[in-house]
């Protein structure tokens, strides 16, 4: 159903109005991926039943906390929950039953309909990465975020082919008032791109203005009937529900708009050290989460989240692109379809302080579990550096360029006719080379995935072009994008409504930094 | 069978003169790995059966090639093969019948027998970077390859733990004349490390050669008993074989010594650009080449190989890690596994010319597919870099911590009552946290994988330490092993022996570097 409804609006089905604000001058993006591939499994369905026995003991002996949040406390008690002070416990069964009004996936619209995104099912939607305060580049080397730089990623993410997603906070522009940045980056997504993009949950309020300022862009009528954005609500784990985030939460639900509601989990830290007691706890945080979203409002849309990782013992360093944050993805994975809700993890993650090898080791790791274990919304995509304290400008097109080749390795094996290639075969015959047979011919444009950021030169060349590594490659590829950036036309009085928005809101209270 | 036999080995069974010379100063190397997980599967059953009915259109109705082997082509007449010329055109289902003679798995013995390696079944067996003339490190940049470097080589692998195998060629020691560097490079695996190693294929005498090393070596008795060598022959793709490897194949099958079986497939340029074509392509050729090994020695062991890669279209440069390469490798090991044979494909490849993000990225897509695809030995797992035109110092122990991640991996998750965990959920309740609890401190020093390379530090202390990138580290790392090896202890009239061998065969006759 949902599927049907994109492929509808993507034939153009959204309205005279919408088409006409449509970009004249358009970047190629992909199609978001839709798996022709299976999902990797690690878990045995004994194991399964086991952790979703174990976590529904740990919501019905020990409970979640609704700290702050008597609203919160009163759902919980009037669904049946047994409600102390900040503590709920919720009877065994109870919160399952609760998540299953909760859509097995659903469509987010962009103003550009080509570019809405179906949001589960066999489907992986790529966005870029979330929340760094600072950024780096090879010739500022690592500062602050600011507002320029938001903008800057914000194109790059327009630009670039394998990117399905603009994102949210794909930094934190410090350099902008606390209670106003919202405006601002909302602004920048608007404008600055047409894919479709990410609410603010830093207050109720500012949800309040993210689902305000879509109004302005997508129209009251249409907002109210589909989902335009999809949110990060954060579950401080272990098993805390902040007030704040769960105040944005009900705003989006309430308003029919999408939320990742996502465990934050460095292994060690804010759950056990093992693969399955850390799968006990993000299920159990999950099943209360999305549970509390349906009471919020049911059939309001939502993600099944798992930001896991694990933890240096020495340092307490987060490190990523492990084999454990890889048994937890793949469980989560598997605990997400028996739920059947979307599914949110993985991502470019590293540790690496530089887009060098390491960064590249522990992000290819971490971006092919994401394929593999049935990931339906990649945030952190391309672009993370060092833990997510930063965001990169050259290892986001280095992993923009790698996300091309999931989408090649998700399209799977064609066995037709012409892919069998018997007859090319047939022509080359034992001792021949294949370069320039027929079927080499027909097909050679289409065969292979091609990056456009790596170097495939002969040594001797890539020598004489003074032996550039993959980090100063990425720099100029860098340049480039940011030069050949074209806006993404709109219509002018949706473009005046939403300056007039931001401006009388930035206007109505003073500069906090707090 | 094999399996117990290995055990049997490892808990001394191998006879006391060997237990004897066994390593008084031995580094610590991890056992081959033994998945506990499931293999990934892109191929259907109606496409496997598709891919399984053309390869065998392909034996008979285009047949494969035997350039100037009489003795071949005679084998092949009398097995029922049509014979035309240096064209063996093997009827419907012959060649997989012939095939079925060869063992579903085999021991590898190692002169220490804790490193017997059991190649097959679930296993996974890692092995180094083989064949390139060229090596690389910070300070000394890219240059011919020379016996100093390869014994490095050696010394690096017999140091890294993660790593089950000697290898063979781990660079070519272009200092050595053509016709004796295979004596210098066994020696120096027989010498500088107590792991399984390769014999040489570069002429069936030498092959021979290697077979007699060995005798000196583990005993002409062992020998005749046991495969202690695992050597590589590779298929001329499309559909040729040299009669110098098949030679060597031939010396090795008459002594029970076990060969990978291996297309060399650059997709596009040996194979069709389509995966299904390469797929069938590649089971044909290792059908014959099997099948052929079972000619020689009816039950020689034998691993089937698969070399694939892309190409890039532009320049005709391979190219590495790419979707079409895992397409055909995750195939190629489920047609391995309808054979029952081990199976080789994978390695830590790239085309990239420093051991950057584009090696890491390219290496960490191989590797964890390797992984999944139930590759069973993986040449090349390490120091691979520049298409393999060169061998790096700094990334082959870069890789070689990487693999230690795939042990890990492998190793599946566990859901005893340590690992569920519900006591430390139980102890830390909601809002707590888990580094100082029970559970943690029982548990963390093997709860997850620990990187001995990469970099995990504050970044202020990182900063502070000259802001090293992975290349640095690593070459530290190289640095410290090189300075840290010791030698294996190996018995004197043994050693002494070997050294003869050498030096008798050298003086036999002139250098020669052609």
């Amino acid at each position: 159903m949902a599927e049907a409804a994109v492929r509808k609006r993507g034939r153009g089905g959204g309205g005279a109005a919408r088409r006409a604000e449509r970009s004249a001058v358009s970047f190629e993006t992909a199609r978001f991926i839709e798996r022709n591939i299976p999902n990797f499994e690690v878990l045995t369905e004994e194991a399964l039943e086991l952790i979703e026995y174990n976590a529904e003991t740990v919501l019905e002996e020990i409970g979640v906390n609704f700290p702050d949040n008597p609203l919160a406390l009163q759902r919980w008690r009037d669904a049946g929950a047994d409600v102390d002070g900040d503590r709920v416990r919720i009877p065994r069964g109870l919160a399952r039953q609760l998540c299953a009004t909760a859509p097995s996936s659903y469509v987010q619209h962009a103003r550009n309909p080509d570019r809405n995104v179906v949001v589960g099912g066999k489907n992986l939607v790529l966005a870029p990465v979330y929340g760094p305060p600072f950024v780096r580049d090879m010739a500022g080397g690592r500062r602050y975020a600011t507002m320029e730089d938001f903008r800057k990623f914000v194109k790059l993410g327009y630009m670039s082919k394998w990117l399905h997603h603009s994102g949210g906070t794909v930094c934190e522009p410090t350099d902008v008032a606390v209670n106003k940045r919202h405006l601002d980056m909302l602004h920048a997504h608007m404008t600055l791109s047409d894919k479709p993009f990410m609410g603010s949950v830093t207050e109720p309020s500012r949800a309040r203005d993210s689902v305000e300022m879509c109004e302005v862009l997508f129209g009251k009528d249409f907002v109210a009937e589909n989902t335009v954005m999809t949110s990060l609500i954060n579950i401080n784990s272990p098993m805390t529900f902040d007030d704040v985030m769960m105040g944005a939460l009900d705003v989006y639900a309430q308003a029919n708009q999408a939320c990742i509601i996502s465990p934050f989990i460095v292994g060690g830290a804010m759950a056990p050290v093992s693969v399955a007691g850390t799968l006990t706890q993000v299920l159990a945080e999950v099943l209360a989460g999305i549970a509390y979203s349906q009471l919020c409002k049911k059939g309001a849309p939502v993600i099944m989240g798992a930001f896991v990782t694990s933890i240096d013992m020495n340092s307490g360093a987060p490190t990523f692109g492990t084999p454990e944050a890889s048994h937890i993805t793949y469980g989560a994975g598997q605990l997400a379809r028996r739920l059947g809700l979307p599914f949110r993890s993985a991502g470019s993650f590293c540790g690496s302080k530089l887009p060098d090898a390491q960064a590249a080791y522990e992000t290819a790791n971490s971006l092919n579990m994401g394929l593999l274990s049935g990931v339906n919304f990649m945030l952190h995509a391309c672009g993370w550096l060092e833990g997510g304290l930063v965001s990169s400008f050259e290892k986001f097109v280095m992993d923009a360029d790698q996300l091309g080749a999931l989408h090649h390795f998700a399209a799977g094996v064609q066995v037709d006719e012409n892919a069998q290639a018997m007859d090319a075969i047939r022509e080359v015959e034992p001792g021949g080379h294949y370069l320039g047979c027929a079927h080499t011919q027909a097909n050679f444009k289409s065969a292979f995935w091609k990056s456009d950021v790596l170097d495939y030169k002969p040594y001797e060349t890539w020598e004489d072009e003074g032996g550039r590594d993959t980090m100063t490659l990425a720099s100029r590829r860098v340049e480039k994008m940011l030069a050949d950036y074209q806006q993404p036309t709109m219509d002018p009085a949706t473009r005046e409504a939403l300056g007039a928005f931001v401006a009388t809101k930035k206007a109505a209270e003073p500069d906090s930094f707090m």
